[in-house]
């Protein structure tokens, strides 16, 4: 690990003089917000030495330039949702919030997009762009909390990515501040372009690794004034999983297919304090929901998604209420209720192999004492394993997690999945990214990151060990 | 410009050693053949000192790493349909030829995929998806003759991209051999990625300066069954233009929004010895394409079109059968019967500035002593340009090029445009790439450049100035 030098006095004027002595942080009882982000493990907490609450690009370069010129590592924090240690200082240093950067700049009807700052809320982005009639497709399950440009950051995914794709897929360009602490843009609102390289493409998933986003140019699409949301239950799981295939060729265009095994049904509607839902002792509930601009298409899109349903052995086909919904996102907080302890995981597999690989953990999962729950966005093959520690001592569960990680990470890497679908690999996952991923890519990986950070200052400790 | 070594005899032994000596090519003769691609001034051709036609992946990464021993660049050739000069080999050396990467490894019903070696023609990629009831959406004007590597290598955008995009959304993965000779695999099967850098991006668009691809996996989508195709004429250019926003607005979802102008109705018409086209005199014509998966639907896009078009001013909505389609086929060489030399554009804007910039590109026009035509993807913001030489002489018309592209492109910038949508910048646009591009963007572009082939070997002279 590489080695910086700490935080001085010296510093710490330095970075007052640039975005004013109020926004710079020192007092302990101030930085303990910043040590951890939705990680629970304690033992995974880390102090940062100070945090900057800067105002602007203008500002993140100059404080960028700080961190080249005394070599100290920058953090950025957005959220601080991520799942996967993203906003922990890792490496201490500087912890620099992007709260700051809250303006929507610009909505353009007729060219169908939004110029925000890097720090403005996902869900205001949605609802600005839903009061003038259009959709930013984007829709990350911590949207109320998260950021948009950590959207980027992570290449953020969530429950509308079968029809609409990922966040890489909603941007047409980004300011960022790079690793030498230049401002510079990347991309423009074009639909085609072959004019160099595709920088915006590299910088979205990076992590913060290769820049701080600062401002982000979204797509807009003309908003579906039609929905349903169709609620499939099975007793049988292959049944169910096998069903995706022929839902996705149907030229029906899903906007989400969502998967909750029999555990989450009990654990998600004891959580809702829903008394009476389909097949409470043993259903597997899949929920599909289809948007459309006609009324007619709508009919005839929910009468085949039906039939693919019935055909397929589900034991009820019925419509997914608010209720389904409410529990669908209350599947993280309802482990809660299981186990104080409890592990997230974000495997991603190709589509067509998600049946088989949720039967292998599912297997696997067999041989361990913990429990294993899982739901998936069974249209794009993402699946978030959750592991519940319940009453297991802090050494058998450490053993076995490793273990079980280790045997479905070769499986997934096996058919041709990845270690992170959409939580990305932060500092949580950066070992089995060394260990899992083939060394060619992974020396372009490195490459790359020290070309453009060669004092790796962006968020060491993070995505790659460069 | 770097100074590379000339390719010796004993460089020749070495490359027979690798391919078999029938594959190592050093005739003039047989040379000649490729010191141009679509180029048709001589003055621009270049004559390499060797050609070689490698079998596989495993060959391509001896020779990459020969040229690295010896410092010789090499120039990858797929179809030679380039119109920015991308497969002339500029700076000499070695061209690498990929028509023996020509097969169909995979197709994948269930996944719905297909994996391809580069040298297979995407005209028989796309032939091959429809015998199993599948998409190939990539295609571009130039499907019959060029390689699907080489729609990769430049991001080729075409007919479809109003609902497709371009190139780089129908690739899920590639095989490459790096600048240094390794053999990587960037990307996988997935929908959902957030596991490092997106590297097939960094490389699709890269115009073979960043790795040889050697292999590419396709994404498939379902075949729409129903279809139909519009003809709107009108005899003002605006109306026609200020009707795409609408259009793209109105949740029809369009296939193809092409353009044609008067000069290219008559010529194509006169091209096609088509003798009752309407409004031959005075029409523009736009070409509407949509696609739908049910008929009903089809029946209610296909009113709201028309409803569209006749609003916005159409003198005459028609339905645009194949002669509409052969005359937009021929526009290119509909160009050789008005002139012997002229020279193709591909200027590219956002999607709501198309109509004032084809505006301005025709004032502009006005001013210069050659025929300015124009066709354009307008569903997508990218035009093309074509300046007709006729009986002008050399050295004004070499003048008034210069002079024009300069206004053309100051303007396109202006307005958040970019140089080349589809057409890549090659060796044709270098100068201007390095005079249009903003600092920053291009600075990084020869950091990864740089650090990624540190000897300059591949494609020197093309896309960016390293």
């Amino acid at each position: 690990m590489e080695t910086y030098q700490p935080i001085t006095p010296e510093i710490i004027e330095k970075l007052k003089a640039i975005t004013g002595p109020s926004y710079v942080k020192t007092d302990k009882d101030i930085l303990l917000q910043y040590q951890t982000d939705y990680e629970t493990d304690p033992r995974r907490f880390h102090l940062p030495e100070a945090a900057v609450i800067p105002a602007n690009a203008e500002e993140i370069s100059q404080i960028v330039k700080l961190a080249n010129e005394y070599h100290f590592p920058i953090t950025v924090r957005s959220g601080g949702t991520s799942l996967a240690d993203g906003a922990i200082p890792v490496c201490g240093g500087l912890v620099l919030c992007m709260e700051r950067l809250n303006k929507i700049i610009e909505l353009n009807e007729e060219g169908m997009y939004m110029t925000v700052e890097a720090g403005v809320r996902t869900v205001d982005l949605q609802k600005e762009a839903k009061a003038h009639g259009l959709l930013y497709a984007g829709d990350p399950s911590s949207a109320e909390s998260c950021m948009i440009g950590a959207n980027l950051a992570t290449n953020a995914g969530g429950l509308k990515a079968v029809r609409y794709g990922v966040t890489r897929h909603q941007v047409y360009c980004l300011e960022m501040v790079t690793p030498t602490g230049d401002i510079v843009e990347c991309g423009r609102i074009l639909k085609k372009c072959s004019t160099g390289y595709d920088l915006e493409q590299l910088i979205i998933g990076s992590e913060g690794t290769l820049g701080i986003i600062t401002k982000v140019t979204v797509k807009l699409i003309p908003l579906p004034p039609y929905r349903f949301d169709v609620l499939a239950v099975y007793t049988d799981p292959r049944k169910a999983l096998y069903m995706v295939p022929k839902l996705l060729k149907a030229g029906i265009d899903p906007t989400s297919v969502e998967y909750m095994d029999n555990s989450y049904v009990r654990d998600t509607a004891d959580y809702c304090h829903y008394s009476d839902m389909p097949h409470y002792e043993d259903g597997i509930y899949v929920i599909i929901t289809v948007e459309t601009f006609r009324e007619d298409e709508l009919d005839s899109k929910m009468e085949s998604v039906c039939t693919i349903c019935e055909e397929s052995g589900a034991v009820d086909v019925l419509e997914a209420d608010e209720r389904i919904w409410n529990m669908r996102r209350n599947v993280q907080t309802s482990c809660e209720m299981v186990s104080k302890v409890f592990l997230t995981d974000d495997v991603v597999v190709p589509v067509h192999k998600i049946a088989s690989t949720i039967e292998k953990i599912m297997e696997i999962g067999e041989d361990y004492p913990f429990q294993v729950k899982i739901n998936a966005h069974i249209g794009d093959g993402n699946l978030h394993i959750v592991l519940c520690k319940m009453d297991m001592s802090d050494e058998e569960w450490e053993t076995s997690v490793e273990k079980f990680h280790q045997q479905v990470y070769a499986y997934a890497y096996s058919v041709g999945g990845r270690l992170a679908g959409e939580h990305g690999i932060g500092a949580k996952k950066l070992k089995y990214m060394e260990e899992f991923t083939p060394k060619g890519e992974l020396a372009i990986m490195k490459t790359i990151k020290r070309a453009m950070d060669p004092n790796n200052i962006l968020n060491p400790g993070k995505l790659i060990d460069a």
